[in-house]
């Protein structure tokens, strides 16, 4: 059984849901009920354990589709890989077994990384610090605590996050539904702005760092992470602002050299446009490459490096 | 009697409502029915016309109340001055049929204006152009034809419009509502984006001009438009694409020696978020001013100029 926040209904129902279907599972991830480059890993690596205890037919098509579930974000593929190496040599309830240790020990590491990629950035943030981050790469992104609100919540434990203004993420609005929701119920204070605003709000001098998550960052340090990212990199840039990116060394595809090969999801029309406009197109890009130029620091759960001293280290 | 369009209804129905009403035009102003800088100035000043029609009480309530309906457009308190100078002397049924006859000259003159800024702008634009627009500064945003937009109009008249990308302009939607609505009835190819998608738009080298419209430009150039423009005008910088404002020269206010003298209009956080979340603050500025530095041509009536050019005609 793995359960799961169905967060489509987020703010306003805080629904759990619960399923032995992995289907069910690439389902939720498709539709967006979860999220969140390390949560689509955990989520993978439990629809496959879901298959091992449930299915267990047509090995090849079920990794498949687990695997190509959302194509941007290389902890699926990482975490379906992962399961499939454990699972290896086993059948049966032996492979059931292994695979639900496996999916509980995930978890696990993935809280211990967060916290350990926040007291690393936390470093990085000044007493009275107003952050702006962008889409959700919170609580609701991860297994728990989170990578750029990870971040934000070791920096707000030794009283030194003073707001943090949360980018709405337009046309799904996990800034809105996600980030704002998640920073009050712990008692952060959080504005909400339109994408749009981010560059008001830095001109009017009321950001001192950025902090965004990622879906996939390649060697040289180019960060795919949810669309608008890239053009607040280039605001702070303008505004002479801090750009930091927060995610775990498994996000790191090292196959890649830079982000001309990072493939980027396209959505369905209607999540822009919900009612169609006859004669009116719509451009729907999930995701977004920030060239690591634009990157002060990537922040992970090993240190926080520049993008060249992290390929040093890959 | 007063028709216009009730743009909160479009893109799904197009409503022409009526009135004779001076304080219903204010509260259509006040609530984005009427909405667009040039609009919003011959809105009031038909209000005054139909202040004296059908009302003629208590002067001085009525001017400040049809001038301060929003406090960013300068066009507004510029119409309302002319009628008020165009009144002045005048009683009865001869200060309304004065003004009657200002309200149908002054919508002529838009018109007319908006033709020349199109044919100045129009000079502009290279064949084949990809071109970007921010917010709605088309016919529903003036008495006809528009200023950026008209400048499209005018360069798709002479085969030069590859493609109109529309920001969709959160919170309200001007760019989703009414840029794409108002392209498609002509037959503009246009896509739709999100704000936050720009950016990526540019990168992957689909904008070759960006034109928007304006509410208030200052003598040096600084121009105040529909919140977004001033990112969109840094991702244009960093881009290497021109960014073009178009505005007839009742937009400039040459009392203002900059940007920083003009008043933002700060909206109610519902735009934002239509239902509140507890511990959530919104920001929610209606306009936002790019300095003159990212601007390279203000379009007007008389031509296109620089900043520095312009404020040399000045």
């Amino acid at each position: 059984m793995l359960r799961y926040i169905d967060e489509r209904l987020l703010p306003g129902e805080l629904r759990i849901a619960e399923t032995r279907d992995w289907q069910t599972v690439v389902q939720a991830v498709k539709c967006l009920a979860v999220r969140g480059a390390p949560a689509i890993g955990l989520a993978g690596a439990a629809a496959v354990a879901l298959w091992a205890a449930y299915d267990g037919t047509d090995f090849e098509a079920a990794a498949e589709a687990i695997a190509s579930a959302r194509p941007t974000a290389v902890n699926l593929r990482w975490a379906v890989n992962r399961a499939f190496g454990e699972a290896s040599g086993l059948e049966g309830g032996a492979r059931a077994d292994a695979l639900y240790g496996l999916v509980k020990l995930m978890e696990a590491e993935d809280e211990e990384t967060n916290r350990a990629i926040g007291e690393h950035g936390s470093a990085l943030i000044g007493s009275g610090s107003r952050i702006l981050t962008h889409c959700n790469a919170g609580s609701l992104a991860t297994c728990y605590y989170g990578t750029a609100l990870g971040v934000v919540y070791s920096a707000a434990a030794e009283g030194k996050v003073e707001r943090v203004y949360a980018d709405e993420t337009r046309p799904v609005g996990q800034g809105a539904r996600l980030t704002a929701w998640e920073l009050a119920q712990v008692g952060i204070p959080v504005t909400l702005i339109c994408d749009n605003m981010a560059a008001s709000l830095m001109a009017a001098g009321n950001v001192d760092a950025v902090i965004v998550g990622a879906d996939r960052i390649a060697r040289n340090g180019d960060a795919a992470n949810k669309i608008g990212t890239y053009g607040v990199a280039i605001l702070a840039k303008e505004h002479g602002i801090p750009f930091y990116v927060a995610a775990p060394f498994s996000t790191i595809d090292a196959q890649l050299a830079d982000g001309s090969g990072i493939v980027i999801e396209q959505r369905a029309a209607n999540e822009v446009l919900p009612e169609p406009i006859e004669g009116v197109d719509v451009w729907n890009p999930a995701f977004d490459v920030t060239p690591a130029r634009y990157i002060a620091k990537i922040v992970t759960e090993k240190g926080a490096f520049s993008p060249e001293e992290l390929e040093a280290r890959l």
